[in-house]
Formats: structure tokens, C-alpha cells, sequence
């Protein structure tokens, strides 16, 4: 069957295991690479061997989303970039506003990955005077009492979270108010978000304790 | 039974779920939070409330560890947190070795949150001239070369990459070399690595994405 004639079904999220969603993200990184190397198909063996899952897992994977493949031949790269780009909804670009301008809000702006992967941050917010009224890295700083406006007037759908930990429910809820409709936390707190509204947290002492974890049980007792 | 006195048994981190993990440090957030304010205890149903969770979530977690917690009465904060820490291993200082000091690298120095977790960053690494032979957030910064001899002299167990791709698998394997136990990985390349050696995987592109999926399948057909 092939895959670029045929728009995947959308999918109620709540049915998908966030796994596999995130896997998903794996195999687009190893396609899109693939692609850059030259190569035009790929096996869910040869793609499960570069990222360490079985074949099955793959397929098993991808099957949540329809029938992608062909017996024998394998899927083809840039067929499956498209529909699984399909499937994330990267597939269009998303417009991003970012609060806090410190260290880690500058390393968001120039991460060229976001943009690689169709998110554009294009509004960046931060309460100190001599940060707002200039760009960075191209992008324009603006007084935090501007949010509101900014993601109205140019209906921005995606709210990044950068500032300290003690602002940030305070932020998302004027996020929320101006209607943004997903938020990605990297402030070190738990948010309360309205039903309709996506969270994803990016905690990074929290992604150092799980490879703790691993190291530590993996060392047998101490 | 009185969590303080009793020392979880080391797990097999295989055997327990990542998920399940992941939500042992958002209720040691929590729990550092509630310590803050001056709550000593806690019911289950108020711990997951505060993360939206039930409660049977938050004892079913806990029981993977131990048991923990006194009928009537909850879960002593102070108690709780520690044998947290001691399930992920993090009741003790991990020193940090850190290869890259763009903006992603410069953030990372300075995040607060990994010093309050037990993690410090001793050594970092960067191939720019500029930037090697002083130090950046009180941390020194040394040409790449010195990778290997710094990490054994100072038996630094684990590895955060912040590098851009290209670079990643060749740094991930000289830290390997000297002895390097656990990776954090954040260049969007995915690592191949021996298998006594923890790999946890930052990826800040697939943290939006996976948002993205969410809004895109939440707002229903396009």
C-alpha cells in the first residue's frame, strides 16, 4: 500500500500509548537521516536494528496509524517521513511563544532543531528591561505584559515555558487566557492546565534522576 | 511501618516500569515542595491530586519499592523523600562530566535544578579555544583532548552530551572509554552504546512534537 496517497486517519490520542508516540519521533529522526545518506527504503528490521527494537515493535508501532509498507520492498523513506510527520501534525508549521530569556530560554532559541522540525518560535518574552526591545537570534523580545496581545494578534497555538520555576503557573494561565492550546514546561513544577489544554514537561534533574536510576540498580546494592 | 528506618531493597531496574520511575521524581517534587511549605504529611489522594493521579496510582507506584506509608495517618514527607532518593540513587552526590558549551551547554551550567538533585557538573568540554582553559558558573572547561584523562582521574561516573549530532557517538564512546557508566544524551542523534552503559535520551524537538501530536489529534480532522 503506499503511504503518500493515503492521509492517516486521525487518531484519538487517548487511545495511543504515549510510547508509542514517542517512538514515533524516533523513527522520523532515523528516516529523515536515512534520507540524508542517500538511502530511498528501509525494512522494520533494518529500522529497529538503528534504534534497538525489534521488527515487530515496529510494525506493531506504525500499525496504530494504518497500513504503511510493502512486503518485501520495506517502507519508503521519504513516505513514511511524510505521513508520520502526518500523523504528529509536523506535517504544517507551528508558531511557538517562548517566556524567559536566561540561559536555558537562549539555548531554545538558537536550538536549530525546533525549526528542522517545523516549530517556529516567534515571540519571546522576559521581565528584564534590558533584554526586551532587541532580538535574538532574530526572534523579538517583548515586555511580559505584551503576551496576551502577541498570541492574539497572531494566533499563536504553542506556549514554551522558560522562567523560573515560581512564575510559571502565573504564565500558563495567561498562555491559556490569550488561547494557546499546548505548553511545553521546562520550569521544575507541576502546572494545573484547563481539560482542553496539552502539557508536555520537560523536567532536565528529572531525566538525570532516570538514568540514576538505571546506573544505581544497575550497580547492584551499594 | 516506618519508611526511615528501612532501606529499599535494590530493584532490577528492568523489572519496573519507566513510567513508573518517571513518576517517582514528580512525587519527590511534590514532596521537596510540600516540605518547603511546612506540611509534614501526606495522604496518597492528596499527593496525586497534586499530579493528577489517583490515589491507587500513587500506592500501586510506591509498592514496586517497598511498603511505605501508615494507614490513617499517609506518608511522612521527610521520610518519603528520602527513600525515594535512595530508590533512584540519588541520596548521594554524582559528579557530571559535560561535553559541549554552546547555548545548550550554557544553559545546562547554570540550571539550578541539578545541583538541588545531587548533580554536579565538574568538568566540561569544548572544541572552541575561546572558550577552554577558564571557567563558566564556577566550572572549568577544558579542550576535548583532556576528555579521557580528566573523567579517570576523577572518576566521574556519568556523561552529559550537549554537542551537535555529528560529534555525539565519537564523545559518547570516549566517555565510554574512561569510564563512564550513564549518558544524558541531548544532541538529537540516537547513540549506540555497550550495554553496561545507561543511556537516557533528550530530545527537545521530539518534547514539542510530541505536544504537537497531541493538540493536532485533540482539535480533531484538519
Amino acid at each position: 500500500m503506499n503511504v503518500g496517497k493515503r492521509k492517516p486517519a486521525p487518531v484519538d490520542p487517548a487511545s495511543v500509548p504515549k510510547a508509542v508516540v514517542s517512538r514515533l519521533s524516533l523513527y522520523l529522526r532515523e528516516l529523515q537521516q536515512l534520507l540524508r545518506g542517500g538511502q530511498t527504503t528501509v525494512s522494520s528490521s533494518q529500522l529497529g536494528r538503528l534504534l534497538g527494537f525489534t521488527d515487530a515493535q515496529v510494525r506493531r508501532d506504525l500499525a496504530y496509524f494504518g497500513h504503511f509498507g510493502q512486503r518485501g520492498v520495506g517502507y519508503r523513506c521519504d513516505e513514511l517521513v511524510r505521513a508520520i510527520r502526518g500523523i504528529l501534525g509536523t506535517d504544517r508549521e507551528w508558531t511557538v511563544a517562548m517566556v524567559g530569556v536566561g540561559n536555558l530560554g537562549r539555548a531554545l532559541l538558537g536550538y536549530r532543531g525546533f525549526n528542522a522540525q517545523g516549530f517556529r518560535i516567534v515571540a519571546a518574552f522576559d521581565a528584564d528591561p534590558g533584554k526586551v526591545n532587541r532580538t535574538i537570534e532574530g526572534i523579538p523580545i517583548f515586555p511580559p505584559d505584551h503576551l496576551g496581545q502577541v498570541i492574539r494578534e497572531q494566533a499563536i497555538p504553542i506556549g514554551l515555558i522558560a522562567s523560573p520555576a515560581a512564575a510559571a503557573q502565573q504564565v500558563a494561565d495567561q498562555m491559556v487566557e490569550a488561547g494557546v492550546v499546548g505548553i511545553l514546561n521546562f520550569a521544575p513544577v507541576t502546572l494545573a492546565l484547563p481539560g482542553h489544554v496539552s502539557l508536555v514537561g520537560v523536567d532536565l534533574a528529572t531525566e538525570l534522576e532516570q538514568l540514576c536510576f538505571s546506573v544505581a540498580n544497575r550497580a547492584g546494592p551499594r
